[in-house]
């Protein structure tokens, strides 16, 4: 059996998050469909994560194994062919027999994007969490810079997923400003459910004033999730890059 | 009665354009849903152009006439607590008894954005044309300066509207590049109905080599809209400035 890697980007508006429900379309039953036509069996794809229903992906890698002997790039075209113009399939490339795209993935990037102005933008609808409040960029940016390192993250978690541990490694995460749009910036080799939601409340709580960047160490010591910030909207999250090895990884780097 | 100038934007994907229709939600019908409950009695919104559905406003100026005492600044907020989110008010000022919307308008910018990439981005569907072909970007720039001008436009609109004279003055027309994003940015003193979109079909036109953009002033001369490029979609077209004298031109430019 082929093993194929995919890049696809979605608009998550529409969808409720990656993985396969009951009853609410998902990105992955949406993709799942697509490739069964293409491939002429069914098709089950992995995703390298769970996006939540409203989050958006620039970058996203599923694979998913096949007999058909169409040529990895004439995929793309076929698929963006069947697929409704919210996701797009962008390369595509033979992966190894074992590459499974959540466990070979070193590492992942995700961005979120807050539209921090007195006014709405009607074409940053889902697109942006809308924050008219007055926030102090600089206290952000120090409070983001807190985050960075190995940390026992449960602070900034919501219940609800089983894990082995809540450590995990931030690599960087950082607040950036163009214009009224402040985003963070934030990678690391995993992430736990709601983790950068919650890390982006935690830096809009600093913003207000409602919180001192410097004690975000003691309440990552702390561990307790009532403490830290409000878990932000969806709609202003995006996965924006993964790292993986070989191919899968230059065509995700492209 | 006050005669109140409001700046809008919008995305208008969901809407068949600005005018009220029967049987079809249009901009001007949702304002003036929101603006009569805010006045306490029924509105009538003069908008300064017709857009089609698709069509989408950076800057949009509509004015109203009403009796009632809300201070101009406090109709924005107001108004964007009833629209829907692909509406935005963003500012209002008192104009001049006499103010018209369309009457006062002395010249209006339009961009029409081509998305011109292999790939679909999901984030652009209904905000750009996609155009995978190859295009001259030189070919279109020449093709786009030969729009500037006072000329005879009735080779590049559509039939349907009635007009005195099909005469109108272009003050500029040019192809920007950034990225995959190719984009025409055109002022002039009016617009005839599709004038923009059969403008941007012709420079497509000259962008693939079907047409030499030197022969643009004798096809202008020619007058048969059958010999210049199509009536590109909607969505990539997008209302952005328009002036006027006084405190309302203000208001658009801030």
């Amino acid at each position: 059996m082929r093993n194929i890697a995919l890049r696809l980007a979605y608009d998550g508006t529409r969808y409720h998050g990656w993985q396969v429900q009951k009853n609410a379309i998902t990105v992955a039953e949406t993709l799942e469909k697509a490739l069964s036509k293409i491939c002429g069996h069914p098709v089950r794809a992995v995703g390298c994560g769970r996006t939540d229903a409203g989050v958006h992906a620039l970058r996203y890698c599923a694979s998913f194994r096949t007999g058909c002997r169409i040529p990895a790039d004439r995929i793309p075209p076929a698929l963006n062919a069947l697929l409704p113009r919210d996701i797009a399939a962008v390369y595509a490339v033979e992966a190894g027999e074992s590459f499974n795209a959540i466990r070979a993935c070193e590492k992942k990037e995700y961005i979120y994007r807050l539209h921090n102005s007195r006014i709405r933008d009607p074409f940053l609808t889902g697109r942006a969490c809308f924050f008219p409040s007055l926030l102090d960029l600089d206290r952000m940016k120090a409070a983001a810079g807190h985050f960075v390192g190995t940390h026992d993250f449960k602070a900034v978690r919501s219940a609800g997923t089983e894990t082995k541990t809540t450590v995990r490694t931030v690599f960087w995460c950082d607040i950036g400003a163009e214009g009224d749009m402040i985003t963070l910036r934030v990678c690391a080799d995993g992430f736990l459910y709601n983790m950068v939601r919650a890390i982006m409340g935690t830096v809009v709580y600093a913003g207000l004033g409602k919180l001192e960047p410097s004690a975000i160490p003691g309440l990552l010591e702390d561990g307790d999730r009532r403490l830290t910030g409000p878990t932000m909207p969806p709609q202003g999250l995006f996965m924006s890059r993964i790292w993986y090895p070989g191919a899968v990884g230059e065509m995700m780097r492209k």
